[in-house]
């Protein structure tokens, strides 16, 4: 199992801190959640039927003709190779790197044949594979591809039967990168574009396991199929509902997260960090991302730490001010105790 | 996709019934389900962490020594077949039947030999099989094989690389049955057993998905990283460990169950109907099937139709007296209707 940001409990065993007392920002998700709703009084109760409602108001938020709702992008990212395998045989595969290990790893479980390829070197290797996934932007570097290059290639790769995969997980602060109206085969619609989306990161609801598939053709049914009947749980429908059809908050979200990645990477850089990432998360490659970490984790800050691909430091954003003041005060400590404006100079 | 039961929201398309006016009986879930626990604060906001407490809860209640979380038994059905298929190859299955008719089509699909072999025939397939699958007690027949045969089956199978993979989904109120306990291949276990058990039908909890597999030697971790990270919600490993660790609510319930069971069995018995199955369905191979289906549902009853496999009808619980007592005046509605009683005697 390939680790992730998130793990708490094991940030309680390896220092010792009470879990109450760590400000964890090793995720890259919205730490002012969506208000779940009260939930229906049969919804733990009942097996989750399928719900047009929720496709409706994906379909509208993202911007799409054809979903598919998933437990989780996740489940998407481990279903698709599988897919491929056994519906075309193995493929050549380009995953856009360093990205979320997770793509790699999955099509290389898979059996398929992956290369990971620099985001400035992908135009180059597009002519040598049947699959590219590309994550944009990109976690945790921030890496962007406009959407006319990525139609582009999805149309390159239809034309010989290949796939593009667009993981547009932290997608939802830049909504004119999106791809993902253009995932449908009818009137303009590129066949094999497939773009995910995430419930869990812009309405900060992780623990919900939402997500969705945008595709066109027989991919989203075969999709269906592959994850069974009520993979997507009765209560995870309901919240996603409530939270796809509340524009309002969205659209006050999108400004507020904005703002916040901006305060983030301000933040890092009057520290002479200079990052990149997207609104909810900061990226750098940390010269001594193992000392970052333990500096911040010993004052109970849990950090992401890449040690493989996008080798450094990725920081979410804290949920408070004084959350903002702890985070400012342990990266001072860390500037002053290895001089480290100076020594990047 | 199959179909299955609980799929209200066809009944009301097919019958123009209002959802509210249904009386779903077409499940075998308990219909009184465990009062599920005001959830933490941050429950539907962080990513679900991996949690001992709730492992050390299903295994204190399920007695077996190492088990698996999953979302929902479903969950698994789907993996063990890709899992045998990608380590050991295409395997020759059979599976008992009728039965829950997830597993023989999963088996098929992931691309083994699958033979449908009766309960009574199964002691003679053994040698020609390298996987067994047996839902014990069945669904919908109630079919029952016992412990040491079952544990014989195992170590033959075992014997030669096979599984017997025992699916208990509906075995909390015949613990007796069980052989959850020698999953494990440590002293006196046997290796290649495989045990499902599913927190959705007894504790009434189908829309939390939460399951577990019991097994021994390397599967779990295999099955664990094939399922991948946060395949089981953070709410669904809190409602676990509360429902699993409530040894009152179990026992009163267990007696309530088999007390309502025998009420069904006897109820149908008046109308001429002998039925089979357990204490939360019964089922019997109705020679009118799909009559009987559509005179409930003009009724607002929702029964659960087999039209291949198990042809019959299934009828789970009512959840009230008066549910009980809508279900008895249509079922005395058939028999007059039909003066059924004559009919098949």
């Amino acid at each position: 199992m390939l680790e992730h940001g998130g793990n708490l409990n094991d940030a309680v065993i390896r220092y010792g801190i009470a879990r109450a007392d760590w400000l964890d920002l090793s995720t890259g998700i919205n730490p002012a959640a969506y208000p779940a709703p009260v939930l229906k009084a049969d919804a733990w109760h009942r097996l989750p039927e399928s719900d047009a409602t929720l496709v409706d108001a994906a379909c509208a938020y993202y911007g799409a003709s054809h979903m598919l709702p998933v437990a989780g992008t996740q489940a998407a990212i481990q279903a698709l190779p599988q897919l491929r395998r056994r519906d075309h045989g193995a493929a050549r595969v380009v995953v856009a790197a360093p990205a979320y290990a997770e793509h790699a790893h999955r099509w290389t479980q898979a059996g398929h044949a992956v290369r990971e390829v620099a985001y400035d070197d992908l135009p180059a290797a597009l002519e040598s594979c049947d699959v590219m996934v590309v994550c944009n932007p990109n976690n945790p570097t921030g890496a962007r591809v406009a959407p006319d290059i990525l139609l582009a290639w999805a149309e390159a790769l239809a034309a010989r039967g290949g796939w593009l995969v667009v993981d547009e997980a932290f997608g939802d602060t830049t909504p004119q990168l999106s791809v993902a109206s253009y995932s449908h085969t009818g009137d303009g619609g590129r066949p094999g574009l497939i773009v995910l989306r995430s419930v869990g990161k812009f309405f900060g609801l992780a623990g919900v396991r939402l997500g969705f598939v945008a595709a066109g053709g027989t991919l989203l049914p075969a999709l269906q199929e592959w994850l069974g009947p009520w993979s997507v749980s009765g209560p995870a429908q309901q919240i996603g509902v409530a939270a796809l059809k509340d524009v309002a908050w969205q659209e006050a979200t999108r400004v507020t997260l904005l703002a916040q990645g901006k305060r983030l990477q301000d933040l890092l850089a009057t520290c002479g960090i200079p990052a990149s990432g997207s609104a909810m998360y900061q990226w750098w490659p940390e010269p001594d991302a193992v000392g970052f970490h333990d500096w911040m984790a010993q004052q109970g800050i849990w950090v992401r730490l890449f040690t493989r691909g996008a080798v450094g430091i990725r920081l979410g954003l804290p949920a408070d001010e004084a959350a903002w003041v702890r985070l400012q005060n342990a990266l001072q400590g860390w500037c002053e105790q290895r001089s480290y404006a100076e020594r990047v100079a």
